[in-house]
């Protein structure tokens, strides 16, 4: 969270329109990867300018630009010159700290979501994706981490499965939805196992580090849902069908991909609840076991003070203590120490704590 | 949770509409009921293929297809091809972890909702019960859990009972989703019984095995609740009569199920705060109890400490210590120790501690 | 709650309008208590048949038939039919675990809600009432603990006192539904004043019984809310004269009964609340009283311990111990004892322990 | 809140319309302070029956009957009828436990509020307000706490500040309104102030009574939202100009009046807030002196139990210890124990103990 | 809180409309910083008297009057009359403890938000931000500590950057709201370093003043979602153009700044989490070091305390005791304790304590 601010922090003070990229320091060249393809035909290049990657005015025909790495901000800046996109868009598309949204401008529609995906320590991270949905033409912008989600589309693109080749750009719009938000199973299901590892961990034998993970993934999950969670907003408005820019047929299958992201919503929510029952349990075993500890205490001091006792008044120096002249003097206060202790395991019994 | 998202992850990168069974590993053949009956006939059979299904072109005649077992894939596409459905409804179908929901798609409507029982360790499970309502059809889908509760309602039909053969395909679909909502009360009922039970055993003597009993019992309410809570507005919008293929008739009694709905999630509502409350009084009785231990072992240590400490000075082996040489100093010492063990009584009792 | 739950089990399967009565089993016979008045006129009997309850077709007159019992299934069947009601209003008469509702089914109105009532051990309990509203005609139906109430309403029509007698149907509706909701005073008062006596009981003396008071008046407040809550949306929707059966004139009154149930409703949530920070000021005082007893322990040990260990010295059995032959080794130790606890209390007092 | 209930009891059975006072021991007489101006003229007087209160049928003019006590019935009941109010109004203005609520007659306006002060314990309580706005006339009713306040009204009229006097009735209910929300501020103030004197007292040097303030704050803050919550529906409908008897001109103001009752609904908010917050550090501070406590026992026993040990050893009476005999035994043994006690305290100061 | 309840007081009693200024102690004076520009022109000066600022009635000229300090009651309210506002704009510019809030009184639109910044102690603090937006001209008002966020946008202006100086009085509306929204961000960050700091500190060697720095927080984080919170509904207002004074295209720059608050909302929620999140961490931590103590205690008494009662048997003076005797009575007991310690070592290594 921090980081974000941080990042926004450098654009204070800056027009709005100004291109600033947000996100982590680029590994990667920019590549504009561009497919073309209708019923009969698929063509696919890789694009070296922003006006290569313009649609071609033949009808029917679906143009879609994939911009895999958005820090290269002059590159971004000239595509949606190309496209005629609003300098905002633009600006959303570099910043990569938007919140998930869909904006309007009649021509196009922009779509921001997330893409969220594990790091090398398993830890989940959350990639920005942009989609500008126009007529004849799809833009996709990412990092680099969604490519590989996005390259399956257009294989399938390529060996003409499924209706996607004959339908229009509102069918490939779903398709990229479709593969982030089914990616979304794949960390949840990871998320999962490693919620069911510490609840093992918890109600076995917890440490203050089995803790601190139970802090960290509180925190994971809250990021999590102001990921996933305005998405949902913006599936129902691609539903309902508010832009002319997708056609009935095509909504059905958005409400699909909105049931998903519901799904996903819902598992959120049920995680954030086991969790906090989690730490409800892990605080009433921490009690417990301060319990079993204060009864050993107890029973120890409180056998052994009395005994300590007794043998102390025999252990002192008067003159006249006629017990320890006895014969059986020695014998007899043993044996009442044995009944004094007997008494007292006796007491802890009836008490339950032994 | 996890189990749900585990399945959904195998069906990641794949095009939608493609058919994947997601739910436990099929126990039995697919077995296709199929039922007719108008006021005066009724005929029920078993068919082999999808096309022996097809509803006859009768005026007022209702089909009723009871599809147990929605794990061969294939039987449920050509199903769904015999009877026109939208490739999305049969995958949704086969995906046993949808969250209940409706569908309108226009000739038919599509219903997802959840069958409850118990399984053997009487631990609550969900079957997914699928209703596609048609113009003169009705087609029902699930895992084999709910065979007895639909085999009930083919019987009430076979003899002819109640206004149900008079009545069109709507008010098949208010029975099939009355015997499911019906269902939920015998579960609510062991639920409750279970909780009840707990309740005694924490108030009782609890161990830490109760307070993993109540975790699980809140999560199976999580479970529960995410279950039975979106029936509610599938059964508001059947209701509010959205679509034409429910008859004003047919409303009032959807009205009915919709109230029993109701119940069932504020049963499950008053379940969480009552365990709620259950583990704040369980909190409070370790607490009770460790103060307990503790005022025993004040009580002792309060008592014997400067008991020792006395019969300590006398045991010193000073060469001048006139008491040690006293007639009566055994006596008094002893005399002493009595008067310090009831003035710790005293004040003991004083401050209400024993 | 799985009371609620076990009457309904018994009904799963059972075709939709099968009477069944769900209530405790009846001490009484079914009374139908029918008066029939109008401005000049006022008549009362008990009906022996459904026909006998009959309105008279005259313009302006009312007729009130009181069902004083609903465990007898076939008079509320017949009645029904008499009257002309739907057989599943019937069905919600004699199943009396019915949540607060309004059904309009145009001709006539059907209105569930609960009659709150103390038993003999002064727990909270409610009995079903259901009323009809038709044109010139007013059924109630109730187990019998509303009696007392609702004889008042007829003494006030027999003896003309108010504007009852001039109106129509819907002020006697309104009556009674003023009856039952003024009673929840009465229980609200009650209520308070056992959980400010608990309160008492937590701030002074608490004991494990005083926790678990606190443990059933939750539950007991989650009943309460969950049987006069839905009853606020019923007079909404009365008031907002959603029937025609409903004059102008009668919806003001019905306003101000709307008002008496929020009332209702937020002294049961500011209950729920005080409850709420009960149990918090019982927990933080078991914490202090442990601090308190934990000091007691402490000062004990701490002040003891060190004057043992001294005068353990000087019981050491070596030959040469030069203080033990001093002629005012004995004194002088006796000196540092002092000393020793004087020390301890004045590290006491600076830690304001004492 | 029981009080409230209370009051309810009694009238429970009466007929609706019945007058019934349900606020204290009236103190005084009841006063009836009638204005009357326009741009022109101003005159006042005491009114000695309610017709000297009507409004005299001059075009412009403003008669304000301002009614300081509602305890006597029968003044009430003669003054609704005097200006045709409801018998619901009359029975409302006098049973002082309604909560804040508008209702519109058409002809006129019925408004109830709640004029917090404090009493001589600086003691937030409420004193309800209803206020009647008609054509040409406004009629207030109260308990005498809110005199002060109103009287700074009539001042204003008398002195011709402002523009109160050129506009109508609605400018006169807006000044009585905001009299009574701005008096909020002063109330608020208070509270304030005395949560922050708790606050430190808490963080400071807590006490049982603390935590009984706190707890007294918490249902006091309760109450505080049960009085002004609702006001805000109030001022929203007013402002939204639902009634024709105000006009545009007075909405401006009473947004303004409505933007207060918001902010002192926020700040009753936050209170709750810091309160809550407070109680959490109160435990943790009550945890944290424990922690105190048990350290210092621990160190204690941890140092003297070995000490006092090996001074037991040596106090052994076997008649074969050669250590006894050594020459340099004693000093061996003091040694050895300076040297424990030195390696305890290193180690507690490794844990940080110390 | 408390601060706003108190300055609200002195206003009680007073008409509205009466200027009244709440903040803190004015330390300049007024200055009324007057920018006229269109496409063409820039001219920029210091105004003395309110008529000074006038706009020119130049068609496309834009008039900003940016008036740095708000306490001179004398000066707003000239300006006010001058531009034809209505007396509660004035009233609501100098008291500056309103929420924010957006005013449409048709010719003009009034906003008030609050400008975020961090004091010398970098503890945050609000300062209230008024505009205006006319036909043609925008008055902004704050009490200084603004000035350098605002004199970007003149600086902007005066350099003909960007699109600003061709657009109109909606454009400079978005600046101004801009630069304010964007200021959020820079404090966020600061708040977001110095809770991980927090975070740090708690995980690490949590002190008591540590934790009143997370209760110091919790009531920060309160104190700025009071501030931002309201923006969301002024800018939705703004953005759906419910004025006419605000143009289709200035619309889709404030839906940027929409999002960015809603960023910043999102944001304040989620440090609120962690922070709860936070103390429950502190409250477990505590707890852990309690059982910790008492675990070195327990170790510690369990193995001296009946170490310390063996050796006092062999203290005891009884004549006849055997073993003090034997030759190897004294090595026999050694022996013993030494066993006595390993076998409660070993019981205490199988309870995992050690």
């Amino acid at each position: 969270m921090t980081r974000s601010a941080k990042k926004r922090t450098r654009k204070a003070g800056l027009p709005p329109g100004t291109l600033l990229y947000t996100g982590e320091a680029p590994a990667h060249e920019v590549k504009l990867g561009v497919v073309r393809y209708d019923e009969a035909h698929f063509d696919e290049s890789e694009a070296k300018t922003a006006e290569d990657c313009l649609p071609v005015a033949e009808k029917g025909a679906v143009t879609w630009v994939d911009v895999n790495g958005v820090h290269d901000v002059e590159v971004i800046r000239k595509l949606g010159e190309a496209f005629g996109l609003h300098p905002l868009v633009a600006e959303d598309i570099v910043n990569t700290d938007q919140r998930p949204k869909l904006e309007d401008y009649g021509d196009y529609v922009y779509i921001v979501l997330k893409m969220l995906y594990r790091d090398e320590s398993r830890w989940i991270r959350a990639e920005q994706v942009s989609i500008v949905l126009g007529r004849g033409f799809v833009l996709s912008f990412h990092e680099g981490r969604s490519a590989a989600s996005f390259a399956a589309i257009r294989e399938r693109l390529r060996n003409d499965r499924g209706r996607l080749r004959k339908a229009g750009a509102d069918f490939l719009l779903h398709a990229l939805l479709d593969a982030v938000v089914d990616h979304y199973f794949v960390v949840m299901e990871d998320a999962g196992e490693q919620i069911e590892s510490l609840e093992e961990h918890l109600l076995g034998s917890p440490t203050q580090a089995t803790l601190r993970s139970l802090h960290l993934y509180k925190r994971k999950l809250i990021f999590l849902r102001r990921s996933v969670w305005p998405l949902r907003e913006v599936l129902a408005s691609l539903e309902r069908g508010d832009s002319p820019l997708i056609a009935g047929a095509a909504r059905t299958y958005l409400r699909d991909v909105y049931d998903h992201t519901i799904q996903v919503i819902e598992t959120i929510e049920a995680y954030r609840d086991i969790l906090g029952g989690m730490l409800d349990i892990y605080l009433t075993g921490v009690n417990n076991r301060m319990n079993e500890i204060m009864k050993v205490l107890t029973i120890i001091a409180t056998i052994f003070m009395p005994l300590t006792f007794v043998v102390g008044i025999y252990g002192m120096n008067f003159r006249r203590m006629p017990e320890l002249d006895w014969t059986w003097g020695y014998p007899a206060v043993m044996a009442l120490l044995i009944l004094i202790s007997f008494g007292m395991l006796i007491f802890f019994r009836r008490k339950k704590w032994i």
